[in-house]
C-alpha cells in the first residue's frame, strides 16, 4: 500500500531492527572483494560499505561490456544484506569515466545499438534508484556518461583540480542528452542551470561545478576517499528503511518516467544514431580526440 | 471560468475596491481577541493583520486538539473579512512547534491514527491554500511539523540563534515525511537541498537554513515581531485579488495533489504507522528524548 | 520518431553539414535589412546573426501592432538559413519594453481582447520555441510583458544601471500574470523566487536582478552589444542541430502547456479583463502613470 510518489520498495525492516550480520560464533569478514574486468569491488562488512574503483584504461569508457559490469556489480551489492553504501570513483590517474563509448555508437548495426542503449538505461535505473547510499568521489574529469553516473548518486564530492572537469557536454559532439540525463540534471542543478549548461554542452572545471551545484564539495585529491567515507558514515547513521523510502520519493516520478518509455527511447536512440549526419558529426569528433592526442 | 493552473477562487473584489470595513457611525474596534486552550489570536482590525501565537505547553506539539483549533483559528480569520494578513508565532520561548504529537501515533487504534491525519493534512491544506498574506515568526526550533508550517507561509523570518534549528527530520526518527511535506519543502528550497536533507533528516541551525533558502530571513530574536509586521505591511501593500489570484497559481497543483490522494494518504499513514517495526522506532525515539531531558 | 520530451523539430542538417550559405559567384551580402514601423531588423549573413532593435516611442510597449510585427520578423528570421542568432535590445533609451499596452486592454471590445491576447501568445510561442539562439540585451527597464521577452531568451544580459528594473509586476496593477508567464519566470528563477516575486509584482533592480539570476549578467551600457555579441558567438560555436533539440527538450513542456489550453486562455483572459473591477483598476494605474509623469 503506498501513496503518491512513494515506490513499492521492498520491506526491508529499519536497519536499527535488523538480525545481526554474522551468525553467532562464526569468524568476522570484515573485507570481502569480487572482481571483473573492468571494475574492481571491495566490501568491508563490518562498516557496511563497498568502494567500487573503475580500472577500465584507457578512461574507463562506457562500453557495452563496461555497463554490463557496473549493472551486476550494483545488483550483487544490492542484494547482499552486508552491503548498506557505496563509494564510487575511479583506479585511473585523472580520469573518473569517460563517458559512454563513442565506438559503440558509430559503424555499429541497429541491434548492435539497441543492446547498447538498453544497457545505458539499465545502468542509470540501478544506479539512480539504488536503495544504497552511493557517494561518487570524483577524482579526475567526468564528461557526459561520466557526469550522469555521478549526478545519479546521493552525494557527490570532487577532486579540489581546476584541470578536472565535469559536465553533459553531448551538444559539442553533434548528439542530444535524452531526456532522462536532463531530468537527472535538473533534479541536480535546477531547470535554468541545466538549460545553459545542456545547450552549451558545457564542461565545468571542478570550482565551478561546485559552484553550480553540480558537486556537494569539492576535496584535496589525497583526501578524497577519507572524505567519501566521512560522508558515507554520516548517511549511514541514519536508518535505512526510512532513508530509503525518503529516497524513493525523491526520484521515483523520474525512474518511472524512463521505465514507461523505455522502447521508445531505445527506438528513438536507434534512429538518431543511425542518421549518416550524425554518424559523420560523431567520426569528426573521434578524429578531433585523435589530432588532440598526437 | 479558469485557465489551468489558477484556482477558482471566491471573487472578492480587490481591495481597494472594498467597502468601508465599519459601517459609519460605529465605533472603530480596533483590536479583537479570540484564543482557546492552545492558541492567542489577537486581530488588528485597523491593520487587518492578525498575530496568532502557539501556547501549547510544553513545546506546542501538533496533538489533535492543536491541529483542530490551529485550522478553527485559521478558518474564522479566513472568512473574517477584517483580515488580510497573519503573523504566526510562540509564546513558548526556544520552540516554535516542535512538529506532530508522537503520543498521537504510538499505541493508538487504527480509527484514531485516521483522525489524527485528516486533521494535519486539514491544518495544510488551510494553511498553504489561505487567500491571507501568511509570515511566519519563528522564534525557536520548528522541527518536522513545525518546519511544515513555517514552510507553508508566504515569508519566514527567524530568529538569529545558531541554537534554534529548522528542517524536516522525519528519517531521524525511521519515518518518512508524506509526499505533501516534500513537495512543499521542494517548493521552497528546490529537488537537490531537499532531498539531501530529507534523506537525512536534517534539523538546520538558523543561520544554514538561510544559507539553504529554508528560511528568507534571520533577525535579532528581541526585533522578530517588529520585523514581521513590516514585511506583512509589504504584502499588504499589494491588491488582495490579484495577490490571491496570483499565490493559488503557484499553490494549486501541489493542493490539488493532496486533495486528489487524501483518503489514500490516509490509508498508508494508518498502515506505515500501525507497523510494529515503526512502534518500536517511535518508541526508542521517545525514551531517547525522555533521557536526553533527564 | 520522437521521445518524450523532444519536439519534432524540422530535419535541418547540423550547422556544419550545411551547404554554403551563397551560390559560388554571387557577391557576398554581409548586412541585410528589413524594418518595419515598430522593430528594426539587421541580419549580418557572414555571422548569421540578426540584430533586432524595438523603436516604437515613447516605451516600446506591446501593442498589438508591436506584437504582430515581432512575430513577423521573428518567423522572418526563422525561416532564413543565413540566420542563426538574434539579439534584442531596445532602440529607446532607458527602456527595454514597458510590457503590455495597457490601451489595448482597456475600454475595448470583447472581439479585440481576444485578437490581442492571441497575438501575445503568439509572440511567446515564437520567442520561447526558437531554434534560434536569442540574446536579449536589456539596455532599460522591463516590466511586465518586457521582462516576458527576457525571460524567454537563451540568454539576458543586463545593463549595469540600478535605475533599471525588471520583473513581472502585474500583481502591482491588479491584474495576475498568466501561467505561462509564470512557468517561464519559474523554470528561470525556481518556484521560491517566483512565488515571492509574481506575489508582491516586484520590479527588481539589475543588481538585484542578477542574484536572483532572472538576467545572467550585468555590463556596463556602453558594452552590452559587444558583449551579447560575444556570447551569441559562443552559443554558435554549438552544432544548430544538438543545441536546438537540447533546447526543445528543456522547453517542450511549457510550450506545449499554452498549445493545449490556448482558447481557454484567451476566454479567461476575455473575462477577467472585461470585469468592471479589473477595468477600474486599470484606469487607476493609468492615472498614476500620468500623475507621475506630469
Amino acid at each position: 500500500l503506498c501513496p503518491p510518489g512513494v515506490l513499492p520498495l521492498c520491506c526491508r525492516p529499519p536497519s536499527w531492527d535488523r538480525a545481526p550480520r554474522q551468525p553467532p560464533g562464526l569468524p568476522l569478514a570484515p573485507c570481502r572483494a569480487f572482481s571483473n574486468n573492468k571494475i574492481q569491488v571491495d566490501l568491508d562488512e563490518s562498516s557496511g560499505i563497498a568502494m567500487m574503483k573503475f580500472k577500465s584504461p584507457p578512461v574507463n569508457s562506457l562500453s557495452l561490456d563496461f555497463l554490463t559490469e557496473f549493472s551486476i556489480s550494483l545488483e550483487k551489492l544490492e542484494n547482499n544484506r552486508a552491503c548498506r553504501g557505496v563509494i564510487i570513483t575511479s583506479a585511473i590517474p585523472k580520469i573518473f569515466s569517460s563517458g559512454l563509448d563513442i565506438m559503440e555508437m558509430c559503424g555499429k548495426n541497429v541491434e548492435h545499438y539497441g543492446e547498447f542503449w538498453r544497457a545505458v538505461q539499465e545502468m542509470w535505473l540501478r544506479l539512480y534508484g539504488s536503495n544504497m547510499v552511493t557517494v561518487a568521489a570524483v577524482n579526475g574529469s567526468s564528461p557526459a556518461g561520466g557526469c550522469l553516473i555521478a549526478l545519479s548518486c546521493d552525494y557527490r564530492i570532487m577532486a579540489e583540480n581546476p584541470k578536472f572537469s565535469i559536465g553533459l557536454n553531448e551538444a559539442q559532439l553533434g548528439i542530444v542528452a535524452p531526456f532522462w540525463f536532463k531530468d537527472t540534471f535538473v533534479n541536480v542543478v535546477g531547470h535554468r542551470v541545466a538549460e545553459r549548461s545542456l545547450q552549451l554542452g558545457s564542461l565545468h572545471p571542478a570550482p565551478e561545478a561546485l559552484k553550480l551545484g553540480l558537486v556537494d564539495e569539492l576535496v584535496p585529491e589525497e583526501k578524497l576517499l577519507e572524505k567519501a567515507s566521512a560522508i558515507m558514515a554520516q548517511w549511514l547513521a541514519l536508518p535505512d528503511h526510512a532513508r530509503q523510502l525518503t529516497k524513493s520519493m525523491m526520484r521515483k516520478a523520474l525512474l518511472d518516467r524512463l521505465v514507461t518509455h523505455r522502447e521508445e527511447d531505445i527506438k528513438y536512440f536507434i534512429n538518431f544514431i543511425s542518421k549518416e549526419s550524425i554518424q559523420k558529426s560523431l567520426r569528426m569528433y573521434m578524429e578531433m580526440l585523435k589530432k588532440k592526442k598526437s
